[in-house]
């Protein structure tokens, strides 16, 4: 036996090879350096670095991103460790607290298979409908339910929170009132947060809000718009409001509701009571707390209203074969389209947990969620009887559903007594606290209660005991007699079996980031990657209520603080808000910090907003939501801000200045040479810059919106900083500003917030988001990727970005005109290829080569804006060159495939793109009647024969759909013909 | 405004609408009491009990099952509580003991998306291969990177661990001698549980084992049939055997050697040095330790042997096109075939992880893998390099890779302060000390391992600052020379979004219980609840080393007394081992329990077994491996054993009588109504009873093989209790047993184990697997399974799966022979249809049936088992009412199919379902030549219409592939014409 004994080499190590090898940006950046060499090569540039100095302007570069805490970037496992120890340093208790937020659970088929599961968090937003009939059908089941449940006709699929979507609601009266009556009124019943919200947004419409005890509300002002009132209120009365109604009606003023959907399977639902419009969040139907969120808020309204609803709306229409089909309904309403005219700059919504919301309905069906409200209603009366038998604090005598008023000497020494035993209550004052029940609370908690409440003394009863004396707390006339959920869709999965199998199929039907590249201009698809999403449920971060006393919630507390920190060094600002739930409401809550600081300085007046032309729908819409007046200016044909005419425009403005609106880089995917000066010019003026950061994943470590001028942005979090888009939300849009406008950022009136770090003094604008933080649960995707990508490997990423595009442009740019390029040729992050000519050569729109881009199983780039008539292509920086390779070669093939039109050798009206896609019912048919071949339909690229990704349905009919508007579940017999059922 | 004040009811609630309303039960059994009425009428019965008094015997009928944990069942919110809890009782400490586990970083991508979806972990093994290419690619994978880094060309799919592969290695080197050379040498330097392994495995075959010093082997009797050595030894001494290996084949004696993956990333691989065999875990490849399991054994070996590997073994050939496809390759030499003629009894092995391995390789490459192992290495050096300049141990100059070897003077106290640093080392004896180390070591722990081995003293340096002085302690004889993992699949999947994408296409490719039901009898294709699979991954159950202080482990201790007990309960057995990891390794275990109970006794000539010939075929394969005779007896019409023959047999062989094999109900899916008089008959002639307890699922909470008159059983729990099939594993199958076998149930070398609850006298067989409670991560899901059913549950579930079983075979049996009912006309849990009549009346075989099922999105029955043509259907009572209708629909319709060639209306030859499955390639080929429609071929039911799971190739050529064998990936230029490759 030879070998015994080293005859090894003494070496040395390095102490780099001795690190943790495999670190995270190897993972999420996919280009390897030497294929960066290659593609950079093929740019035209000897490096990537050189391509970047080309690309990004000198005056605007940075080249010191520094972090003070994870600069190096951690490990996946230490990342996970770390969280599992901020995780540790939530204290969940039992939350009693209510006001909007339950604890709920989780049916776990529903956890792992949704919100665990990317081929359900990894969609985008259904707009491509033939392959999103998935969760096109989920989110028809959650409008449904809504519809079902309210009494009411009409609901869209989701709105942000329970606040803004009484602010939604709000919104709805002023324009039904075409803006003629400027009064709104707000019933005391309704939680504090979204009574704040109402005022804010109130604000910027010029409505003035008067808050009132329902009671004594006063219309004889004839100036009256709505009425907001809640049901049950915020300390857990339930009013019949049928007469109120009636009375509202009487003066000319319409009535929102805000709602709570587990108290509505017992209670009469308000469209049965007349309410017009019907709000509130969908959260305690199976999604977490999250200490805030992200939860789906509902809008339900009747027929008329219809068209004014805010958000996007699922509607039944059919598809080439006449069969139906699911698609977003009544888009023109949209800001993309409506601009400053939109009723509301709602985009990004929150499309997976309406998802989760649904589901939980879907698998508890009518008699299971009956069969829990009343649980809870039976708790929450043992518990009002045990009180009363103890006699230490006066049970208030009012009907309620889930929560008990009580009057006691000292609300503070009670709660903090039931502290001690782990549990929240709500102070509502001195002398007065509530206590909410819900899905979780057990026998055991009541008497944990009862054992707080007697102060020590034992308690000579149990909750099990007084079951017998507990009576129904819920007016008989406002017992529910309406059936509800009464589709075999909320009937049939009742076993996990059959639910797991009905969300696979519906995940079967849509394509998502698990079956190849969306390379979707503007929404950054990047890799949501596993390690970033795994905190998000966490039992220690997920079950948190918002407003548990912020010591409990140290984990969270950390995390924000350095989550400020890390966005101030990439963004160059100095303080950051994390209320805001999307963009659109980081646009509307930087236009409203810029409108507060004008204001503190005295310059009411200030209130011109100029927006180029080619900013985002949303831009127009916030800044009309913060009463700005917008003043256009064009763009030169190089596609950037023509500069004479902004300089014109605010120096015609000077007096009115607020503000201007710019994407950096811009919509056209480039940076802009003259951003610093456009900046300047704005300053000059009296006007503040907001930068929408949707572009900032072409910045992050090359420059900063701070650096260059800006003196509010927010971001995309769900773009740059990897949160999944969830088919339609959730997002995350905070801002970040410059320390002379820290003090007005938003604060809220439960748990006071603010700038991040903290300004020296506050004086905030009012409230944003309906929890404190916003979607709290989850900044941990956004915070552990930058944590783990640290400044190098944040900065690469965007090279790589950038690199990505310019090789996809370079590619394609002898087969599509590729628009607009900076001064050396290149484009960001994304570019935009022209399809305008085919119009004319081959008849051919961007619509038929999206829907060719199917066949070859691919979802289409961002169609027709910021142009229309073109493609913009985002490819990011975690798709491979493989990957990158393989949508030019789709995009070649199908330009191959309108030469043969414009050569005549395919028919004009019958080729494989008009006809696109081609879903299997189609290509199996027994006659097949197209000039093309089946095969050459369905497989017009090689990788196609590994796997194929099946478009369910033939291209769906968005006009029929508009005329003949169903946007609940057809009657399960008439699913097979929506002609007929709609005729 | 009314309704103020409450004018409700006084009502008394019940306590039970207080308590938790969503209990489990509900979600698992499928059958709503309504259902459960209509469905026993439609059988004949006017209820559900009515049909299972008439079923089970009353003679062996048990009405009383009670636990006393967990009687009436926890809801999943409480179950995950309690996990939660248990969780958090283990104390997982830095392990360094080695030994075969080693800690290892689970890529998240793949723990999300494999382990924790149930996409992949429902499936079942892949014997409809078309139905099934996802996973075996990924199978494939497996075995080429098993043959790469081995060196030798042929690998299997799997074993159950590295202790049962090399006791399955010395049976091949005792197969490959014809069973001529009777001794078998296993060097010292092995894991002491791999030599215990062998040493009780021998025992069976009659081989003789000799435990040597690798320096002192004596080949002078001729008869070593083979050597067993390890590489790295368990001691972490790398020897070159080169010479060794030459000088054992000049002895005439096969050289087997244990090795270790990332070692042999590093080291010159056994092939190379000459071995015939190499067997190892596949676990630091990214699969959690889990206390001691599942992972993924290997065996590889040369062309040669390759008909004698045991286990399954997945080879490439040709579909109905002419197109590679994978299938399992060389069948025939499985049990079901080979009976007590197999070389091996394993059935169940260890797919997922297997799975898990292969993704693992896949991700990280050959580079990957490399720059871990050199690191681990380099972290080793440090080690070794620190502990000599401390100087309070003596390190040995010794090669390594992984594993530094220290002599001390109290290796009990340094391993005590170790742990109060938690972390734990190996005392190997005390002197002796050895410190592993893995991938996810820091410098940072060594950094602490130095504090510890200085006693407290400061040490003066750190790891960091020893890396230069550190040399290789690989002999340069030894370093690995030769590429591997050169395949693309192992070089191109390196960033995230390229993994999830390879996952996403495979699984899309596989048929699992997320699609439909897999009706497998004898294999009980149930739910996997979500809240049952998710402890599995809780990190604290995780990341155990098996051999940890049982004092860190009280976690899973608790759960494994608790377990046991349940598990008496269910069985009426004393005692229970949760040692074997499969039904086959139970029912290994279990006859050699027997076997030791006979020789205690002084018996040990009773060595005789009876087996009826309808037994799987591991029953007599593992009687076989015990060394026992087996006599087989028939069954009469019926499908009963014939008692008078079973009444013969016993008496003839009354002197050597050692066990019985029987299951119950019978494979045939009947409660043979004597089983009771056999048990007698047994018993009387001096015999055991040994039940193979697969059909655990009829009688849980009806009857028991206790009270039956069962000595001994195995459980599969990957049957009844609930855990998922993995596509061919993992399982469990621990063993119950009587009092008075209670002493001889299985210890562990390591970890001293024996009977749940312990017996009063331990007398142990030796050891069966290599960690002392088998797969123990698996075990929460039996656990939860079982605690959330609830006694009532449980027996709900039997009666369930009996009626589903009645209620199908009731709805076919106008349309097919159902063979074999009990006494009054009913099936137990499964039910045999015959297709035997439809080969002369169609030429239909059993396997054009099934292969059609896929056509309408089923996976087939099982197979022609245990009676030729036909095919065995279990529904299980997770399955709905709707799903049950669904597979008799498509089965009818099948049956339709065939009358019509019965007719002459279709082509013999020619017909749907001898071209069964129709892949999309197929169906939208240019040219169809069918005489039926594509139409019809691809949707013949109407619920294909809503969604369609479509098989991915043609029908696959099972001789070809046995013809031309290929076992590891095609290189990639030959994927698309495997003939030529073969040619
Ligand atoms: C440039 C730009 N600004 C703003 C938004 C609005 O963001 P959100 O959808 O998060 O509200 C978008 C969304 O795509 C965008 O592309
Ligand atoms: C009746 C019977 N016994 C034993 C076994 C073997 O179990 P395992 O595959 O877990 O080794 C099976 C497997 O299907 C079986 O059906
Ligand atoms: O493979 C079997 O499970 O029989």
């Amino acid at each position: 036996i030879s070998g015994i004994g080293s005859n090894g080499q003494v070496r040395s190590i390095s102490v780099e090879a001795l690190k943790p090898s495999d670190t995270f940006p190897r993972r999420h950046n996919s280009a390897t350096p030497e294929e960066q060499s290659k593609m950079a090569e093929i740019c035209g540039f000897p490096t990537i670095d050189a391509l970047i100095d080309a690309t990004v302007p000198k005056s605007i570069r940075l080249n010191d991103m520094k972090f003070s805490k994870f600069d190096e970037g951690l490990t996946e496992a230490q990342m996970l460790d770390h969280m599992q120890k901020l995780a540790a340093k939530n204290k969940v208790y039992k939350s009693f607290i209510g006001m909007g937020y339950y604890d709920t659970f989780v049916p776990p088929v529903i956890l792992r298979n949704i919100m665990e599961n990317p081929g359900w968090y990894t969609q985008y937003t259904p707009y491509q409908a033939e392959i999103s009939q998935g969760r096109l059908e989920s989110l028809l089941n959650y409008q449904t339910m809504i519809t079902d449940l309210t009494g009411l006709p009409m609901s869209n699929a989701s709105l942000l929170d329970e606040g803004t979507a009484a602010a939604e609601a709000m919104a709805m009266c002023n324009n039904i009132e075409k803006g003629k009556k400027k009064t709104f009124v707000i019933a005391s019943n309704c939680h504090p947060q979204t009574i704040d919200i109402c005022q804010t947004r109130a604000d910027g419409f010029n409505i003035k809000v008067v808050v009132s005890d329902v009671k004594d509300i006063d219309y004889s002002s004839k100036d009256v718009c709505g009425v907001l009132v809640q049901y049950p209120g915020t300390e857990g009365e339930v009013l019949d409001y049928e007469g109120f109604i009636k009375n509202a009606h009487a003066n000319g003023a319409k009535v929102v509701m805000a709602s709570d959907l587990l108290a509505l399977t017992m209670l009469k639902p308000p469209g049965e009571l007349g309410a017009d419009i019907v709000v509130g969040s969908a959260q305690r139907f199976g999604v977490p707390m999250g200490y805030g969120g992200p939860h789906a808020a509902f809008l339900a309204t009747s027929q008329e209203y219809k068209r004014m609803m805010p958000g996007r709306i699922i509607g039944v229409s059919v598809d080439s074969s006449g069969k139906p089909a699911l698609r977003m309904a009544m888009q023109t309403r949209e800001q993309h389209i409506r601009r400053d005219k939109a009723t509301s700059n709602i985009c990004t919504a929150q499309a997976l947990l309406a998802n989760m919301a649904a589901m939980y309905a879907v698998y508890h069906g009518p008699e299971g969620l009956k069969t829990i409200a009343q649980r809870v209603h039976g708790l929450a009366g043992a518990f009002a009887a045990g009180l009363k038998k103890l006699g230490t604090v006066e049970v208030q005598e009012l009907p309620f559903f889930d929560t008990v008023k009580v009057k006691c000497a000292d609300s503070k020494a009670i709660a903090d007594a039931a502290i001690k035993s782990e549990m929240n209550l709500r102070i509502v004052d001195k002398n007065t606290i509530t206590v909410a029940f819900d899905e979780t609370t057990t026998l055991e908690d009541v008497d944990k209660l009862f054992q707080v409440f007697a102060g020590g003394k034992p308690v000579g009863f149990t909750a099990e005991s007084l079951a017998p004396e507990v009576d129904n707390k819920i007016p008989s006339g406002l017992v529910r007699k309406s059936p509800f959920l009464t589709h075999p869709i909320f009937n049939t999965y009742h076993t996990e079996h059959e639910l797991l199998r009905y969300l696979h199929r519906l995940q079967a039907k849509d394509l998502s980031l698990c079956h190849s590249m969306i390379p979707l201009g503007s929404c950054t698809m990047k890799l949501n990657a596993t390690t970033e999403m795994m905190p998000v449920t966490f039992p220690n971060f997920a079950n948190m209520h918002p407003f548990a006393p912020t010591d409990q919630s140290e984990g969270f507390q950390e995390m924000f603080t350095d989550l400020g920190d890390l966005l101030c060094t990439i963004t160059g600002f100095d303080s950051f808000s994390l209320q805001p739930n999307a963009g659109a409401s980081g646009e509307y809550a930087g236009l409203m910090v810029i409108r507060a600081y004008h204001k503190a300085r005295g310059d009411h007046h200030r209130n011109v907003c100029i927006i180029p032309v080619s900013a985002h729908g949303t831009n127009p819409a916030s800044a009309a939501m913060c009463g700005m007046k917008i003043v256009s200016v064009g763009t030169d044909a190089k596609g950037n801000i023509n500069i004479e005419e902004l300089r014109k425009a605010a120096e015609a403005n000077k007096e009115n200045l607020a503000a201007l609106m710019v994407t950096y880089p811009s919509t056209h995917g480039v940076y802009e040479e003259g951003i610093d000066e456009i900046c300047k010019i704005i300053h000059d003026n009296g006007g503040q810059v907001y930068m929408d950061g949707a572009n900032m994943n072409a910045q992050v470590g090359l420059t900063s919106p701070g650096f260059i001028g800006a003196d509010v942005c927010h971001l995309n979090l769900h773009k740059t900083f990897c949160i999944p888009h969830g088919g339609g939300g959730p997002g995350m849009g905070p801002i970040g500003v410059k320390k002379h406008l820290a003090p007005f950022l938003p604060s809220h009136p439960v748990v006071p917030t603010g700038g991040l770090p903290a300004p020296d003094q506050a004086d905030p604008l009012g409230t944003i988001s309906a929890a404190p933080w916003g979607s709290a649960l989850i900044l941990p995707i956004s915070y552990t990727y930058i944590a783990m990508m640290g400044s190098k490997g944040l900065t690469d990423a965007s090279k790589i970005a950038i690199l990505n595009a310019n090789y996809m442009a370079k590619r394609l740019e002898d087969y599509y005109p590729v628009l607009f390029r900076g001064v050396n040729g290149t484009c960001a992050h994304e570019f935009i290829i022209d399809l305008r000519g085919f119009k004319n050569t081959a008849g051919i729109e961007p619509e038929d080569v999206a829907k060719r881009l199917m066949d070859y199983g691919f979802h289409a780039p961002t169609m027709s804006w910021p142009v229309p008539g073109t493609l913009m292509i985002e490819p990011t920086e975690s798709e491979s060159k493989a990957e990158l390779d393989r949508f030019c070669d789709a995009l070649i093939s199908i330009r191959e495939e309108i030469a043969l039109i414009e050569k005549g050798k395919a028919d004009l009206h019958n080729n494989v793109l008009k006809s696109a896609p081609h879903p299997p019912s189609l290509l199996m048919a027994d006659t097949w009647t197209k000039p093309y071949s089946r095969e050459y339909a369905a497989f017009p690229a090689p990788w196609l024969k590994t796997a194929k990704f099946w478009p369910t349905t033939g291209r769906v009919d968005n006009v029929y759909g508009d005329r003949n508007l169903i946007c609940t579940l057809l009657p399960a017999t008439q699913e097979e013909e929506p002609a007929a059922a709609t005729a």
